[in-house]
């Protein structure tokens, strides 16, 4: 392409501080070194962890930087020693790498990969320790080691997944993050079998992902648990059977649940990032082997607690990121999975805007009716 | 036998109140009824649960008991429609029941049989919800379904292992409690793979049964943690390969472990019932799959907690009671294993005492040098 080995200014939005409105700018995005990536993205959505860092809630935040996780686009271009993937190639970034030469990926046992991860916690890139977005000189730090809220971005190419063509961008997106997340908590944290009891607290995106994955695998009961009655309607469409509502009892949640499944359910899922929630749904599971997975992000310093005894009776404590999927290696089998109406993905867009809409995208973000907001980063931007 | 369907009046240790000396009575210990078996006690061990209970620790605690649950005996007599063991026959009482009947025995997931338990959590017997020892008519409560710390007991049949005649009882009377605990933490709950690298905290009993456990499935470091560095030379010979002492060191023993071993541990088990060091043994796991199981029995009350990031990024939470083993169907079996000198059993008696003695064995638990204590229920007693 043309603009291969040049510095792209394009339209980004850039978060200058914690909490203040985002806002669209001119940005430089360098050329790809020895091991990266450059995307044109195409659609981005947004997710909870975007607003987390973008509140002030995560440690590792820095400002100013480009957020946004949750997207799928074409190579542009590639940098020196990159061959698993080449301009035009779709693909969707992804936050959690896969080198498949760390030891964690050779474990066989977990999907967080080591090889870039200082980089990207960091917000910059691994060959040179620099961002490759900046502002008439100013560096403007990576979020993830993804940073989709920009027209184009740089990526590690451990951090790329390849994706079939045919796949439709402005949808596919979704399984760069919150899809993925839910189905994986189910199919591999917690490997639910058929016939289980199964609660779910908190009903957004990543909810009704747990809710689909235990359908699959042959839940026979799928307990949803929302302060928001509203959203049992969606909800049963995913999966959900059962829909409680804490607010409609005296008793603590778990007990509610305990007394409704003859003694506790065999898996539960905390989707939401509240620590005490993720005490309720471990309380709620049934003695001698119920398992817990916590799925949502507590914001920093909150801790967990529980009496000792519960684990000592059976229960399991666990947790997933990114539901435990390989990415470069699992993200192109779910968009098969997609493409072969497998699993859902569609039905978790409730709003789509554009790259210049995006504070409305994170107001929207907060309210009950939004699962999803996909932007498109091209097209009629009102910038 | 000539005391079968009568009352055996015979000596016994009753807890009358909290951490007041025990004191030998003459007990009248009913026949057993339906479904319950009594068996002559002849030796029995004592257990940091046996301590914590007397200790007042316990919530579950009833005064005046009479504790004991490490034991090995004879039959005596059972009561109607028991078929599994008759008079005569060698026997470990288990305060694990198996029923093989209820929902927990038939999941396939745990040994946590709920049969009896809503008898013996309140120190009496299922048939008609009434204590079999007494003195002078005033009812004593059992404890643990076993209530070993008397020279005849009666227990539900559930709760009964047939064991080969030609074991050692003064021996195997162990495998009623503390060195199935710590085999199973590993064999069963952690399910420990050749080459993990394994921490323990504390080298007490269990610890060591757990250092045992951890050698023969192959791991390849075995780190042992305690405040006792005197402890040392024995652990070694349970298969401790590395010593820490927390004293030794001004970081957080979590962090000690994290760098001497790159990253973390692969399987932690907390053997202390601290819930401190739980914590700490849930940190030194390695991201991804380090895996931490609670064995020890913190006091009531006392609550585990720790940043839910640590098992969002992989870690698990667990913990085992009996060591996950079905106690019924698999303390002969490990009797099996001592008799072919598969597992250690003789190593962890250092002293051998009479039931007349046991104040003086409760003593010799809170000191360092004690792992073990036997106690001869017949024979030359001090009463």
């Amino acid at each position: 392409m043309a603009t291969q080995g040049q510095v792209i200014t394009c339209k980004a939005a850039v978060a200058w501080e914690p909490n203040k409105p985002l806002t669209i700018e001119d940005v430089q995005v360098a050329p790809p070194q020895s091991g990266e990536v450059r995307i044109k993205i195409l659609f981005t959505a947004l997710c909870h962890t975007d607003a987390y860092t973008w509140g002030g809630k995560d440690p590792e935040g820095l400002f100013p930087c480009i957020l946004g996780h949750e997207a799928a686009g074409i190579v542009e271009s590639v940098g020196e020693g990159v061959t698993d993937v080449q301009p035009g190639d779709h693909v969707i970034p992804c936050y959690q790498a896969e080198c498949r030469e760390c030891k964690f990926c050779k474990s066989g046992k977990t999907n967080l990969c080591g090889k870039v991860r200082a980089a990207t916690g960091v917000g910059i890139m691994m060959s040179d320790r620099k961002s490759r977005f900046s502002i008439n000189g100013k560096p403007i730090y990576h979020f993830m080691g993804t940073s989709t809220f920009s027209q184009y971005t740089v990526v590690h190419d451990v951090s790329v997944a390849k994706i079939d063509p045919n796949a439709p961008l402005e949808k596919v997106c979704l399984l760069g993050c919150g899809v993925p997340t839910g189905l994986g908590a189910v199919w591999n944290t917690a490997k639910v079998e058929a016939g289980s009891i199964v609660a779910i607290f908190g009903l957004g995106s990543v909810g009704l992902a747990v809710a689909e994955g235990a359908k699959t695998a042959g839940a026979s009961r799928v307990i949803g648990i929302d302060i928001d009655s509203k959203k049992f309607d969606t909800a049963k469409k995913f999966g959900v059977t059962e829909f409680i509502n804490p607010k409609d009892h005296d008793k603590p949640i778990q007990q509610v649940i305990v007394d409704l499944t003859d003694g506790g359910v065999d898996y539960s899922f905390e989707c939401i990032g509240n620590v005490s929630v993720m005490r309720s749904a471990l309380e709620c599971c049934h003695k001698g082997w119920g398992t817990s997975v916590i799925v949502g992000v507590a914001a920093s310093g909150q801790e967990i607690s529980t009496c000792p005894f519960q684990l000592v009776t059976g229960r399991v404590w666990k947790g997933t990121a990114f539901g435990g999927f390989k990415s470069r290696s699992q993200v192109p089998w779910l968009v098969e999975k997609y493409l072969k109406k497998e699993i859902k993905v569609d039905e978790y867009i409730t709003h789509n805007l554009t790259l210049g809409e995006i504070n409305k995208a994170f107001d929207l973000l907060h309210e009950g009716g939004c699962l999803r907001c996909v932007l498109a980063m091209d097209g009629l931007c009102k910038f």
